[in-house]
């Protein structure tokens, strides 16, 4: 019971930190109401309406919560109204966290899903590593940007796939669902925190280096 | 009867209407006539296509009526061959009213499309708006820019918007489904006819002013 | 027996020129890991799984062959550290004839797959050319470039689409499978060589010269 409100509370926190992202985006290339709402819904769903589509699995997300849309079109209109160009590197900072925590949760409940659609290891881990990175993706292409994720050389999508790995594991081990993912989801925050801590990097293409 | 061919001949300019507002871009992105067919059947097609993808609905318009195809690759061959500089900007304006029919006919019946397969209000609302608008972003995607409807300021997808509670607001008063696709065409139609004429334009990001 | 040896090398050896094209484009716009990984996959997989999602077809080709692509990932690896500057190139030239063979393969598999899904047959050729020439589009769309398949003037999705024609037709005069898709390929593998050889170009729009 505590545990259900735990992880419907880091989801809705996770989800407003995936959309406010995808905000910010949109007051950098200045987009109108109607784009900075569709790229900030990308950024929020696209991930998981992604690996739905994927998996040829209905409804979606926000169909079954069709109503969070209104609150998230009243935060649209109140960012671009009140969002100040000193607030705009601090909310970048402030969503930080609860990003992580996204990071970690979606990636282990994507690996879940993928595995009780029936697909092999492998293919739930990455399922579970687009739901969790693949929001950001569609952002940045909508934005006719390259994808940070794609060449920020930051860990991000592979704390993903290290979480996945742990909640296949466990299933494997026979753990019930929640523990699952919960451990997986752990890995993956934990790791990802790690990363930023210690601001670690990705290696570089041998051939673009000067 | 006599509104049925109505319905069609507005459905024919407004397919005709997006194809070529396509060309256009792939005339401006100097494509050649794989990238210009492409461009425009994305810009006729995506937005439907996407909503019918979401849906999960076949088989697709275009597969339907695949003969239209091949008079949509005459089309673009000629536009290759024939237009102009000049013509450019005149196509442009002579696109603007089929294309606000467009935008007016595709937002009513998508979101009757999305209410008869169960979504829920808001939901069917914007997979019309998207039916509308989402060929256009697409198009532009395709050709890595930011999406026009992201980011000209218009209300053009708000239109769309509107005119799709109408319809829902139709029929949720027990209208038959002929008036209220009118009723919604009409409205969302007439809105767009009015910000064009007003030129009307969407509030800025605070963040976004210097 | 000894068809499909052959017929599973061609498979491979395009697979693996379509996932190096992507390596080179994510070198040229020096990606990290994650984003040189998912934009070879696009590169290789996302022609197939466009029309997979298309016709509502699953699983998709590389949820049947997971394991290839560990073998993708230390490809990846290899690439980054190993692949210099000077080789790029080379590597560039050397993909060129297994690309042109999967060009004719995927061209010919994918009209014969809509054929049997019940497409029409200007469909199934669009999806067959869906299949060859889907993938390049998606990987530079992910790079935030304009298509080359959509503005390079070569007529490599066009050979893709005669090729796509002689499968139908194939078909309609009560050909097996097999040599139908033997044709197709060896038709659409032909042209695009004679186009390399002799250099042939599109014609460009006549709006866009000086």
């Amino acid at each position: 019971m505590h545990l259900d409100l735990l992880h419907l509370a880091i989801e809705v926190a996770a989800t407003l930190a995936f959309f406010t992202a995808g905000l910010l985006a949109a007051a950098r290339k200045r987009l109108d109401v109607v784009g900075s709402f569709s790229v900030a819904c990308l950024s929020a769903f696209g991930g998981g309406t992604m690996r739905d589509l994927l998996l040829d699995r209905r409804p979606f997300f926000w169909v079954d919560n069709a109503d969070w849309l209104w609150g998230l079109m009243l935060l649209t209109l109140l960012a671009m109204r009140y969002l100040d160009h000193r607030h705009v590197s601090t909310t970048q900072r402030a969503i930080q966290w609860p990003d992580a925590l996204g990071l970690g949760l979606f990636a282990a409940s994507g690996t879940q899903i993928a595995l009780a659609a029936g697909m092999p290891p492998l293919i739930a881990v990455l399922m579970g590593t687009m739901t969790a990175a693949c929001g950001g993706v569609l952002r940045d292409i909508a934005c006719a940007e390259v994808p940070t994720a794609f060449n920020d050389h930051q860990p991000y999508a592979l704390c993903a796939f290290v979480g996945g790995w742990l909640v296949v594991l466990a299933e494997h081990w026979g753990w019930p669902p929640g523990p699952s993912l919960a451990a997986g989801a752990a890995l993956a925050f934990g790791l990802r925190a790690w990363t930023l801590w210690r601001d670690l990097r990705l290696p570089e293409w041998r051939a673009g280096r000067r």
